[in-house]
């Protein structure tokens, strides 16, 4: 599988979102896996140091493009990177979480998320997308989440970012599929991320721990406490990738988003709610 | 409950995109409610027309707002027309549906229905959701779209777009409800607006006109030869909100949303593409 991944989305791939937690475990999964990597991300210090540990970790040539997604001229700045690279397969993981209510964050954060959760993606598919078409080659992967399947509290603009992902890339696998390229969304849940283990400490032990149950919001809350390595939903992505407009790292997160996407839509967002409140710290909740 | 409507969302409603379609149908009917209305939209011509119509036939106050919604300043040109007025109800239904392959359709054009589909409701909804909030009462309304259920072909950022809106209004639901205020997304389906007729003339009649039937995409597709008048969608709407974080105008709409959200991804995004595909024209479809 390792030799045909390459040759369907190689020389090279480009991760946007590339320095820490999936984007790193993304990265190096690319690698390991034959192609090159383009490393982009906002910080240089961090962004070069997961550069060297992939070119240490797998022989590959790798670059680093240290560039805002939010900068109105991410456009050009992505353009010249690749300008001498062909680019098989292109990544999406970089996301703005603003966390609170929705009125009580300030407005700019709210559409700072708005830019890197919807335009920016729409701006590399674009970018990125029209040479493997001419190619009749390559995969575009957005890394969504199981929270943009419905609305919940404190996630307001996150949780429509990803409902966005999810619905582009579900378009873009039906509109590129038919010239060989490979699009899909990863819907992922809890995963064990840099971030996220401060956020563990805050949730209730009362609240979780059943996962072997049919209930939505008992099988999801189980997740918080045993998040993904970053590295089984890299791995379970670029498994998928080809398979479907959509896929998941987990069998309990798919679990989790059929079973609320089939219910009333009062009743998916009461689980949703539910599993941001299994959390007891209020205002900087992890976005799931 | 006309009398009850005033009470709960009065004295003002602001509706965004009210020049046309659905738009002048929602300002018509909060009017006929017993509402003031603030009407905005972009060309100052017609709007100025729709809101002497509204005027004429309700009695009531009727202010027309021309500006677009892509303005980077918007936020400043809401704010100070909304300065003296107590708006209860907000009602967004502008739209911008670049119709085409996404490769196709302009970069611009993408990130401009980004902007007036994603951005602009988000910053309204923050600017007018605070005073509601203080007063313990008030509503919020966001056109959505069925196209927001699944991807299809043709209407990539349209779609995203519609997906956003139904997940951040699902999450204003939860968190507004909690001081009083009724926000809700509409699905809507095929409407006839003024734009809908010509579209209709290119819909193949050999696919069309199976309205009693199980099938998801047959059952949608008799909905494109019976579009609902913009009136239906208005009065809808408002008898709904209130009710649930989402609502359908009309019966089929809602059969063909359940059963493509209990599908696999796949077989949602085949019934929209379908859809889509109902119409022998390619490039200028509607978005639906």
């Amino acid at each position: 599988m390792t030799r045909g991944f390459a040759e369907k989305y190689g020389p090279w791939a480009f991760v946007a979102g590339a320095s820490t937690g999936i984007g790193a475990a993304l990265s190096h999964e690319a690698a390991r896996r034959g192609l090159n990597v383009l490393m982009m991300a906002r910080g240089a210090a961090r962004l070069d140091e997961a550069a060297r540990s992939v070119r240490r970790a797998h022989g590959v040539g790798v670059r680093a493009l240290a560039a805002d997604l939010a900068d109105p001229d991410i456009a050009r700045r992505v353009r010249e990177a690749v300008a001498d690279l062909e680019v098989g397969l292109f990544v999406y993981n970089a996301a703005v979480a603003p966390a609170g209510r929705f009125l009580d964050v300030d407005l700019g954060k709210h559409l700072l998320s708005v830019t890197v959760n919807c335009a920016a993606p729409v701006t590399l598919c674009h970018l990125l997308g029209r040479a493997m078409v001419e190619r009749g080659r390559g995969g575009i992967a957005l890394v969504s989440s199981n929270g943009g399947i419905a609305g919940t509290v404190n996630f307001s603009t996150y949780n429509a970012g990803k409902a966005f992902e999810w619905i582009l890339a579900e378009t873009l696998w039906t509109e590129l599929g038919e010239s060989g390229v490979d699009v899909t969304a990863i819907l992922v849940g809890a995963t064990a991320s840099p971030n996220y283990n401060s956020f563990r400490e805050t949730l209730d032990p009362e609240l979780c721990g059943r996962p072997d149950t049919d209930d939505a919001l008992d099988r999801a809350r189980s997740r918080l406490v045993n998040p993904s390595p970053p590295e089984r939903v890299a791995t379970a992505l670029y498994d998928q990738l080809g398979s479907g407009p959509v896929c998941w790292a987990d069998p309990d997160d798919e679990f989790v988003s059929r079973k609320c996407l089939a219910m009333p839509r009062g009743e998916a967002v009461a689980v949703w709610r539910g599993v941001q409140e299994t959390s007891t710290r209020v205002p900087e909740r992890q976005a799931l």
